[in-house]
């Protein structure tokens, strides 16, 4: 069943798909590992409560984020507010570019995503059995469904209006297409004049902090800073549970580097790693397959652009490991052309395998300079970082020498301004002038609009070899950002399965079982007395105070239903270990351990419990070498009656 | 200097305390603990970046309370959204009431808090010492100034006029004033017609899932829910940098009980501590002072209200030593009688001694059942606890007996209506027309507004005793209220101090160092090899690995600069313990630790330098411990040495 299970959530069927789907959210809502936020006011789309188990495990995540990229790399961790004013999202691009088009029902108001509007309907056409498409339609609806995502406006509108798109929910017309910005909008201060969004994205807190960070590691590169935090995006139609939601916790890191030099110190603790790769030739390719490629290959032969960013890939790769994703369930998509963004050099997507399909869950990018650059522009601020060459270089300077004399004769009260606006000439201005000068003479054009014609006499510009001992310029940055709601939902699809109790005849109810990683469990164990008694009790809370004081979360569960049950209830969350108090604790001082897996117990004494669990908790032992080391429990099999 | 700057820091001198303070800034500024956010586009008041150190201090805090709190007391964690639809805020109050009164300057718009202004004004008034104020006048400004917290808004006008304040930037006149609700306001969706806000505090998230976190805990009372989150007020003049933001993280506790018994299983833990108290009869006596009080003492003799609240004044004690607050300089200061809302049974703030004086920092209150009644009215779902009894008891029930008959007689087609609204009385409205009927006869008025004259024959209303197991109620809540950054910010004052160094002639330089406590350091430690050879960076490299392997986290600082200056950085951002790579781990493999507040050092083999570390950050082993241990470095006076 556990197998069966598994084939479907990763089958081809979408009914099978389903249907692992409805039972793991049935056991998630349930359990509140997650709830749909104001439930007793019906909800708002887009948003969700994680509950004790939830948010637990969110912590965990976050923490192993935390220990596996901050502390381990190194890096600035950095916390910025949500609340933005508007001139940051001005600067990156976001005011007048982060949109997505929205369509609205004629009658209703409702609003719709156009993209996924038009991509409903070309499924539902190419699936038509009854009214199948010819071949040449089908081509041109294919074509079309693979570039919904980067339609214009007029031309998704048109496609819109070709397969005669309506409201999915009344099958009334639709307006055309027209953009909406997903950012939350809101006001700063008492005033009422001050713009403010709430962020789409962690990033820009640490752009506009670029200089400090810079100061704060010495002036020397490369570093990379990170911040753990919500983001915020308005989504026209949010569905998809934790995958697409308004507010949702990114992990992000900006790793800034010399644009000329992006190799990585500890690139050779990746290089033999082989994630699943899925690169830009293998997507265009017939096979249409991702393949393991050892990340050293991947960059001496090109296929991953540097170093730097396929360090980032395998460490993304060992932390889905780390958290519980299976591997052979993840792949590296590289972008296409067509979708990276013009200042992208390469960028490369971690995918997991869900009954969703393949979930973008981080992206890591080589963004160039580009929000260094966007932010000086628009701060007035220099955001370069300093390079001192290990030998001084000879390297071409423009010399742009003006003769004030004759500009002062030729232009009077004005000579002032042409000198100033020809001195400040960059290197691209100046050489076009200079070639206009060599065939005569050119006309310049000042910031006020004045336009003047100069002559060879009047300016020398030349290019001159000089010795430099470094060079100021703009950091390229690497960008690995995590989502970490989708990993979390993800890794929640990865660690369910059902079993089916062998001797519990007469029930076919499977039991929902997690098998997080001790790492990633909500509580690492709960205490059971295997009877209501005091004395039992109170062995029970004795080992819990030292479970707690091991720093294990841990419950004791009481009630006095079967330990059968208890040990179920205990599953369905994904607790590792389960403790059980039963009278032999009187005899021997031993109580007994259970693995939640294998469901195989052992006997360990009271005193020694809370250190095996943390031991097993960290990882510094295992099942099988405390299976070594202590009795079994015989009578496991019994209790596990329901 | 070290006494001397704590002295000045609980000084009674503003100019003493602002110097302290401004040494302080510098060092949190300079080495980021935290900055103004958007430094390069001039920034936005209220809101604060964190930068590294801040960050993992930040983390540590939080870290620390999410153990102290949530796991130790088995508390259910939660996580909600910060977008808020309206619905939610309008049931708790914040939509009509969340304001503070403001004034505009009416030349150039500028916002004023109204409270701030009179007061600045108040406090000028009395402390002129030119125009000193009569007796009289002196009372009366004495006792507005104690009240302008609570003034309403013809009040607070009246005085404002009165008192002719002006703007303080330009001097000239002010508006009256008017109430601004604190709250950033959004729209949630396309459609643009569904208002949300950012939540104003964490609190709402936990009482909307009142009901399913009951379920959770197994219908059981009593139980507690926590959130650590970030929650936004809009202020009108944000100062005081941390300890008036625009957002800010809090950690909010919701501990629903039984309101007829709220006694505390583990009071007794508490019960003998003896923080400082500063109850309302100390507030109102003439000493006006604090006093140690033993928790037990407390409860029974009815100054703090029940054992809950005090189980958890007794906790926040514990929380605030732990993290390295000074226990003579936090108090907890029970709300007068005009400060509570009516609904609240008993409030007490956690407050800690700062340069700006005593901060609220916590704030314990007994909230009755009003948050859960308040939601419950507006979504009309039942936010009620069952309770069974030990054993059945006799409750007078009330009654009402509609003789239909009469009625339908009476009142023809209405018979039906008047039935309803005569069986839907609640207890009060039933007894007061049981009164008016024993006079004679009673007028009732149906939803609809008719109005009905109802005889003795009618209807019988009566109360009868009736046997019940067990009975719904809404449970009371008491809640702890935690403001991350301002115990932060207190925690970095009572951290901070300087020292010159002995043998340091010729430099009067200060030098900060923050006595973090190992737990909420930001680094644990600090690595240097001596000098700038490879050999000895190999070893700094070992062991930051081991020490990162051991989860702490650590920096390797490899400029050449003196070891005395890189103890003096280190000290800068609190870091514990410094390990020195010299020469001699070549001949026995030690290398020397540094403790950050004695300056003591030892010398530990390289294999156990990590365990060691740890131990001291666990607080499983102390530096007295390690001082009998390992042998004395005696060069350590030297090295200081910048």
């Amino acid at each position: 069943k556990q197998k069966e299970l598994e084939k479907i959530a990763g089958g081809k069927s979408s009914q099978s798909r389903e249907a692992f789907r409805a039972v793991l959210a049935g056991v998630l809502e349930r359990r509140l590992f997650y709830i749909p936020s104001y439930k007793i006011y019906n909800g708002v789309a887009g948003f969700y409560d994680y509950g004790p188990p939830g948010c637990a495990i969110k912590a965990n995540i976050t923490q192993t984020w935390r220990q596996h990229f901050v502390l381990e790399e190194n890096m600035l961790e950095v916390e910025c507010p949500a609340v933005t004013p508007e001139i940051v999202l001005k600067a990156s691009g976001h005011v007048d570019r982060f949109t997505d088009f929205m369509v609205k029902d004629v009658k209703t108001g409702e609003c719709y995503r156009a993209d996924h509007l038009l991509e409903g309907t070309l499924e539902k056409l190419l699936e038509d059995k009854k009214n199948p498409l010819t071949a040449e339609q089908t081509k041109e609806a294919r074509d079309l469904l693979s570039t919904v995502g980067e339609l214009k406006e007029d031309t998704l509108g048109a496609a819109l209006t070709k397969y005669a798109c309506k409201a999915p929910d009344t099958g009334n017309d639709i307006s055309a297409p027209f953009a909406f910005n997903l950012m939350f909008k809101t006001s700063i201060g008492p005033r009422g004049d001050m713009v403010g969004y709430l962020r789409p994205e962690t990033a820009q807190g640490i752009f506009v902090n670029f200089k400090d960070l810079l100061y704060y590691n010495g002036q020397r590169l490369p570093f990379a800073a990170a911040q753990i935090g919500n983001s915020y995006r308005n989504e026209i139609s949010p569905r998809s549970g934790l995958l697409r939601v308004r507010e949702f916790t990114q992990a992000e890191i900006e790793h800034f580097v010399n644009p000329d030099d992006k190799s990585h110190p500890k690139f050779s603790l990746v290089a033999d790693l082989e994630p699943l790769l899925y690169s830009r030739d293998f997507q265009m390719g017939d096979e249409k397959k991702p393949h393991p490629i050892r990340l050293g290959d991947a960059v001496s032969k090109g296929i991953i652009a540097n170093e730097t960013l396929a360090y980032f890939i395998g460490r993304t790769w060992l932390f889905f490991k780390r958290i519980g994703i299976n591997p052979q369930r993840m792949r590296f998509r590289q972008h296409l052309l067509h979708e990276m963004a013009h200042y992208a050099n390469d960028c490369w997507d971690g995918e997991i395998e869900t009954s969703y399909g393949w979930v973008e869950c981080v992206g890591l990018a080589d963004r160039s300079a580009y929000d260094l650059n966007a932010h000086a522009k628009m701060s007035k601020v220099d955001l370069k970082a300093h390079e001192t060459y290990p030998e001084p270089r000879m390297e071409e300077e423009l010399k742009i020498v003006v003769a004030s004399k004759e500009v002062g004769q030729a232009f009077k009260k004005d000579a002032k301004t042409v000198t100033e606006h020809l001195q400040s000439m960059n290197e691209c201005d100046a050489m076009e002038l200079k070639a206009k000068l060599e065939a005569g003479s050119g006309d310049i054009t000042t910031i006020d609009g004045q336009t003047f014609t100069v002559t060879p006499k009047m300016v020398d510009i030349k290019k001159e070899l000089v010795r430099k001992t470094g060079r100021n310029f703009t950091p390229a940055v690497i960008e690995p950002s995590f989502g970490i709601g989708r990993i979390m939902y993800s890794m929640f699809e990865h660690a369910f399965y059902t079993r089916g109790e062998a001797n519990d005849a007469g029930s076919d109810d499977a039991r929902g079982v997690f098998r997080f990683t001790p790492l990633v469990a909500p509580v690492k164990a709960t205490v059971f007395p295997l009877l209501q008694k005091a004395e039992l009790n109170e062995v029970a809370n004795k080992v819990s105070t030292s479970l707690t004081a091991a720093g294990l979360s841990n419950i004791v569960d009481t009630t006095g239903t079967t330990v059968g049950k208890r040990y179920a209830r205990t599953d369905e969350i994904g607790v590792p270990f389960a403790i059980t108090v039963d009278y032999q604790v009187q005899t021997d001082n031993t109580v007994t351990l259970r693995e939640r897996d294998s469901m195989a117990q052992v006997r360990i004494p009271v005193p020694e419990i809370a250190g095996v669990v943390k031991s097993l908790v960290d990882g510094v032992s295992s099942w099988l070498e405390v299976q070594g080391k202590y009795p079994a429990q015989q009578a496991a099999a019994n209790s596990e009656v329901a």
